[in-house]
């Protein structure tokens, strides 16, 4: 027969720590910690499977349960010495839910049970406090009614029956705190609320005290389905078949006079990581008046510098402490990781109530594990495992004092972290002109597009009313690690009046200061003061094990010398990705640019095109020389011509006399070049192929460049990369166009044999994909440019996504957002069959990845088990590419182990 | 060693029929023939491999190759009775090319080779007629002087200095023709050309017979890499390295004396097929002479009216007749199809030159192809091999009367067969206006957009002047079956003025007839009689023998009953694809789509909805009563919901006065729902996702226009079709959505069991085929939709093709268009994926397609080898499907069998 009952007590347990899928990650600890030999109150746990059974059985349990609950409550009364019930010596236990993985404060919990009118009396002798004891039992007949018999879902949601008639009590008795309540006052209040729970229900309160068991644990188990537990698991992709396990625990209590107290630790200081006994107590206490807020908690160490007059537990319980700190250590050991703990002093005993690893910030998650691996503790593999890749991301940005005093103005979502102060301006030209004035400033805009990216560079952050995650703002933001808020429906802009509205009505006008939070997605009046991003030796020590495990190597997605520089800072091993069509923007070409689209003919926009010619070479030897010795990957031009083209009526009449046609033909020029579905359009290859001189003078720009770095000493790893390949003969045209001018340009400079380079293409594409075999005869490296190939794969534009995907997501429909990891049964599938169709005849092809999803977690992971070479990403993000990539390693590693 | 030269002469060959890939089409004809005992005059031929080997090598011949000529030559020689370059009995020879496949005028030819100033007297004595011998001489230095010495090239490409140097004589000699020249004034002529070749070239016109033999068979190798042959080899996927053959044989003379002739025969009439001896002939002519048209062929035959005073072959020469009937017999039975015939009658003497399968008419070729089935020549299966699909679309569509007078004023693309002749309009609303009036119109437009979707209905035709075969305008008319001609850059549209101008001057006005061939893309001035396509008895008959061969099912995609009940009437077996939207655009109904699109809130929506149920109920019943007892799949609503929007800023107008709002915010929100990527956008089951009032309100016209129908006593079998899915979770509410609606409709109307329906999904994301696993477990059928599935998976917009595609095609990148033809390895392998996925949890599923694809012959071949079950296309298209499937499963057993 299933064992449904799982006991723990007196250094007992039919449980351990690694039956957390049958007890939950609180019934599993509990277990484990009894076995230890650390004083835990007696109980039992319930399983998960119990939950799965109900669940699948209509509401009812299995058989033979009752007998399991029962032997097991009667050994639990055994240890604790009381009897669930009793009159005189009254057992009471709490009923609390716990899944495999903790859902914190999302399912329901019942504590005191089994008290009643004869119960409290024998509490109240046996405490020899009467006022303690009515306080449990009003506290428990106001959680039950509330958790097991629904009285308060009954009534409106925001009003609380209970609170109503706690009120009208303090006003009878001329108290103003709960705890000034009298013994009388208390019963009093017990009995209006049963008088309550009798007219609501039409029922008496339970007083048979399994009842009230059997009611809170079925309440527990029933908690798996209420709403915010729906949504909980839905956002962190919990399934639903898990269930939850109950545990029934003897309660303790540390309101039981003065030799009585309760208290939180941390093993160690979950701020800074110090190795340092951090912790709260309480006297005469119970956990919920701490959180009441009515007394302050003192301090447990009294080595670190304490008020004058506060009074430590060190201090004031000297022998407790000491069995405490004992405690510390072991559990420390034994889990060898930095421990939450939470006890209960009664009457001078002390009972260990949780532990877990305790949550802290990224850099005291550093430094306790570099400081765990000098203890030896543990090693420099579980090390890597500590951190979330993702947290490293707090460590990277500056970041608003957190301690400065700020107003909060409006909210929106975090799309790109760090922190930003600066002057108020609604476009790129007002950006451009207020920054000469020295002054820094915040692009507010509804959304943006590639005509703000100057602006966007300018701005010491950005702000959108409009757009998500991956909108173009979000996007482009990330790649610069320029902080950015986006899609803040608090505030509307009015670009003509030049102001912004919040929604609590402050008006905020051009050239004011707002301050940013990219991290939370927060918009701050005014200046608020900035701390800078400090990096520690730890952290240095910390990437360097991660560099010695990871075998995908990482590399940046930067345009400019400045973002090479920045990435190379954070370890970036090349640019995986420069796109040469944000160089096109700038000011002094975007008018060459335009007379090349325009050129009714090769000739004219040969013409247009050699103007441009020296300007990129210059872009091209900056990054180079940032890079030097490192490979350089540059992307031909890529996106659809008229998305270089002048928008508004006045640049439409200066091109217009630039290039000395009408102005109504140059519209109907303007016109002819617009596309329906842009995206799928006449872009990518399908430009250098249709107008190959633009290929050749981007080749010509990166190999003058390259020989005039080697020349100065450098070495120099060009790898010129095509875009938007579909059919095989689209990459060989452009790379002959490629090779021949390389050829030329590097033997007309006597350097045969001295520059290397690459030529591959950008999969991005599901054809290529499926074609790859045939494609990677024609190219010496492959890299997956998974936005394309998202937006392809799917179908989904991920400008327009906004319309239904944030629906999607909430409905269920999408478990993620498909631009920030790589949907692996869909694009991921596509990747592999490109890699293994590639490898197929090319053994050694090199692989990488150059969509926004290199700086992803779980798709960095996902490229490692792929067998790519490298990942790349947005300058910021590399570090955490570099832990990733580190754990995945290692998680390999353990799978071909076992 | 490997043998380069294949002798054929006197019922004695090398090689034979199936020699084609060695000896190309002509070689291994001649042989053939020759071996039957056929009189050819003898020669041989060279193989392809020597045009191989000479590519291969720098120009350079095989060893050994020039013995192998010249024994061959003696061969010739002996057979023949004359000797080559002999000066009294000289032969001559002619040199061709020839292909494995036929490339008919593309490569070079040189006839009368051996000729001299010696060996021209020889052949002036041998025929007794120096005037003759004189002709063949001056038109062998001008061809020789042409094709091998390249004179002709060297100078201006438009202009012939040999055509200069024949005027001037024809002046000297005061004669009109070529015919009059006398013999002296030829050899005027003869003197002049080599004159002329020695100024260019600087060298004396060859007088070597083997020297001419020589440079000529070295032409023919060459011609294999001649601009037009390369390019026409690209149109048609003639692979590089096959190469041609040359073939050298033996000159005969049909201009020697009144006993001699030439002439062309069908072994049926390729115009009817009936089975009568078609053919044409002149007495004392050579073929060339037929050409120039001076004098008039007469007929072979005259058992058909022959206008008096015309002599026949058989009256003329009917011993040689009777010869040319008997093997005219013998050539039909051996090679089993109907014999296209050049001959030549030399001093009494019947030669055979080239025998051939003839070209024919597609009702020629059904009626020969069915008698043949009656004559026992061939059986059924190959006489269904013996039509290419494509052409059936000739008979289906009426057309102009090819007899009448007609004047042509533009011509563009072929996009929809049929003819049309109606007044000139320019927009829908015309259409409309003038149609009331009873007239027949032509909607002209620069190019046509869901708008014009009711004008383009009501037209008896559609030109434009922009788009290609694909364009809106071109897909649509196909599969309404709309005549239409696209992409006519002949005319110019004003809209404003209401005309259209042709590049010739002509200006058309609003109100104006024309006609246009959709066939042949061609537009005529005024009004161009039409005559009916007439479906032959044979036709029915052939059509029969397809359907019992294939195993493909034959759909249509059908969104009204009219097209319905055409489709039927061809044999239509269900409707594969019916799209509901189209049915939004009619007048009554768009203003309510209007509301629908606009409204604030579910209820506002709902409203609006509500106004469209009975009117899509309606259009759903017609369509079950037209398809009575067959399937009929209904695509939920797919297009983005702004292309229903108001355009005009008076539509603008009107639609906010019925919504009682601001124009201006009226204008906001349609800026709102503009997408920049609309088909990667909000459309498809993403709408019926968020909005799933759509899809329950099309749900509940579908149901209750089925139960009206079934009630009726007709049988109804729906299947519902949901757009665009790529996650199952799409799907899987979605049908719960239709199947709760469907219930509750079948059930109230006490229908139950009743009607049985389906619920599956189009399959055209590229996500959707990779994870077609899981989609299918939710799915009931699959119908793949191949003009998204391969916008995604080659990531192209079809709206925006026009910009690269033409070139790619041209440049050869691309070999086929791939929104006319599946591209194999792409979107076909994602098929495959889908299919095999699909299957590997439902072994039975049902899959289709109801992409362009089809009606594409070599596409519904694909989808045989895939394993789909049914095909759909446009109604027109439907007995081009049946035969296209019915010869996959031909082709299929021949695989098996072999």
């Amino acid at each position: 027969m299933t064992k449904n009952v799982y006991f723990f007590g007196n250094k007992k347990a039919d449980g351990s720590a690694e039956m957390r899928d049958l007890l939950g990650g609180k019934g599993a600890n509990l277990a484990e910690m009894t076995k230890l030999g650390i004083p835990v109150p007696a109980g039992f746990t319930i399983t998960t499977e119990v939950c799965t059974y109900i669940n699948s059985h209509g509401g009812k349990y299995p058989p033979g349960i009752k007998k399991e609950i029962m032997d097991a409550l009667r050994k639990t009364e055994g240890i604790m010495g009381a009897k669930f019930g009793h009159p005189e010596n009254p057992l009471l236990v709490s009923v609390r839910s716990g899944a495999r993985i903790s859902m914190p404060g999302m399912m329901d919990t019942v504590l005191n049970v089994g008290l009643n009118d004869r119960t409290v009396n024998g509490l109240a002798a046996k405490t020899n406090n009467d006022r303690f004891a009515w306080d449990a039992y009003r506290r428990f007949v106001n959680m039950y009614s509330d958790v097991v018999l629904g009285v308060k879902a009954l009534g409106d949601e925001d009003y609380d029956p209970f609170d109503e008639i706690l009120a009208r009590i303090k006003k009878k008795y001329k108290v103003k705190h709960d705890t000034e309540l009298s013994t009388e006052a208390l019963q009093d209040t017990v009995r209006a609320f049963k008088t309550l729970v009798m007219e609501r229900t039409g029922k008496i309160f339970p007083d048979d005290p399994m009842e009230q068991l059997r009611g809170a644990i079925n309440a527990v188990f029933e908690s798996w389905h209420i709403p915010r537990a729906q949504i909980y698991r839905q956002m962190n992709n919990i399934p639903e078949e898990w269930g939850t396990a109950a545990t029934v625990q003897s309660m303790v209590f540390g309101n039981m006079g003065e030799d009585s107290a309760t208290g939180v630790a941390f093993s160690r200081d979950p701020s800074s990581g110090e190795n340092y006994f951090f912790g709260e107590f309480m006297i005469n206490a119970q956990g919920e008046d701490v959180v009441a807020g009515v007394r302050t908690p003192q301090p447990i160490n009294g080595s670190r510098k304490v008020p004058k007059g506060v009074v430590t537990m060190e201090e004031a319980m000297p022998d407790t402490y000491k069995q405490l700190v004992a405690l510390r250590d072991k559990l420390e050991h034994h889990y060898r990781d930095m421990q939450d703990m939470e006890f209960t002093i009664q009457q001078g005993k002390l009972w260990m109530l949780q532990t877990r690893n305790g949550k802290r910030t990224a850099s005291a998650a550093i430094k306790i594990a570099v400081d765990m691996v000098g203890e030896k503790l543990i090693s420099k593999k579980e090390a890597l495992n500590r951190l979330e890749p993702a947290q490293l991301d707090q460590l990277l940005h500056p970041m608003l004092d957190p301690k400065a005093e700020k107003t909060l103005i409006a909210r929106g979502l975090a799309a790109s972290p760090g922190a930003a102060i600066g002057r108020v301006v609604f476009s790129a030209a007002e950006a451009e002109k207020l920054t000469q004035t020295g002054d820094p400033v915040i692009l507010v805009r509804i959304e943006t597009s590639p005509d703000d990216i100057k602006g966007m560079h300018i701005a010491q952050g950005i702000l959108t009313s409009r757009g998500g995650m991956t909108s173009h703002a979000a996007v482009v933001a990330r790649g610069m690690g320029t902080c950015c808020v986006v899609g803040s429906s608090d505030i509307t802009v009015d670009y003509k009046k030049g102001i912004f509205a919040t929604t609590a009505g402050l008006v905020v006008k051009r050239g004011d200061f707002i301050s940013l939070d990219g991290g939370k997605g927060e918009v701050y009046k005014g200046r608020v003061p900035k701390v800078d991003a400090q990096l520690s030796g730890d952290f240095a020590t910390f990437m360097k094990w991660a560099d010695e495990v990871r075998r995908l190597k990482v590399r940046t997605n930067a345009d400019t010398p400045r973002d090479a520089s920045v990435a190379r800072n954070f370890g970036a091993e090349g640019i995986g990705l420069c796109r040469t069509e944000h160089m096109f923007f700038q000011d002094d070409r975007i008018i060459a640019v335009r007379e090349m689209i325009m050129a009714e003919s090769q000739e004219q926009r040969k013409q247009a095109l050699a103007k441009l010619l020296p300007m990129q070479r210059q872009d091209f030897i900056g990054i180079f020389q940032a890079m030097e010795s490192l490979p350089v990957t540059i992307r031909t031009l890529d996106p659809p011509l008229h998305e270089f083209l002048p928008h508004t009526a006045k640049e439409v009449k200066e091109l217009a006399a630039v290039m000395k046609v009408k102005v109504a033909e140059m519209e109907k020029k303007i016109e002819l070049l617009t596309e329906n579905n842009p995206m799928l359009g006449h872009r990518g290859c399908r430009l250098g192929n249709t107008f190959p001189e633009i290929t050749e003078m981007q080749a010509r720009a990166i190999f003058e460049a390259a020989c005039v770095v080697t020349k100065q000493g450098r070495k120099v790893l060009p790898e010129i990369m095509i875009p938007l390949v579909g059919f095989e003969s689209e990459l060989k045209l452009q790379k002959e166009i490629v090779q021949n001018v390389a050829e030329e340009v590097i033997n007309s400079q006597g350097l045969k044999h001295k520059i290397k380079y690459l030529i591959g293409t950008m999969v991005e594409l599901p054809r290529a994909c499926l074609t790859a075999d045939r494609i990677a005869l024609e190219a010496q490296f492959f890299s997956f440019g998974t936005n394309d190939l998202t937006q392809t794969c799917l179908g989904i534009s991920r400008d327009d996504a906004s319309r239904f995907l944030p629906y999607y997501l909430k409905a269920g429909i999408l478990l993620q957002e498909p631009f920030v990891s790589i949907d692996r049964q869909g694009v991921g599938r596509l990747m592999e069959i490109g890699v293994s169709k590639g490898r197929s005849v090319k053994k050694d092809l090199k692989c990488g990845i150059c969509g926004e999803h290199g700086g992803d977690p779980a798709s960095v992971e996902f490229c490692h088990s792929l067998g790519l070479d490298y990942v790349s990403c947005s300058p910021y993000r590399v570090p955490i590419a570099r832990l990733a990539a580190a754990q995945a390693a290692l998680k390999e590693e353990d799978k071909t182990r076992s």
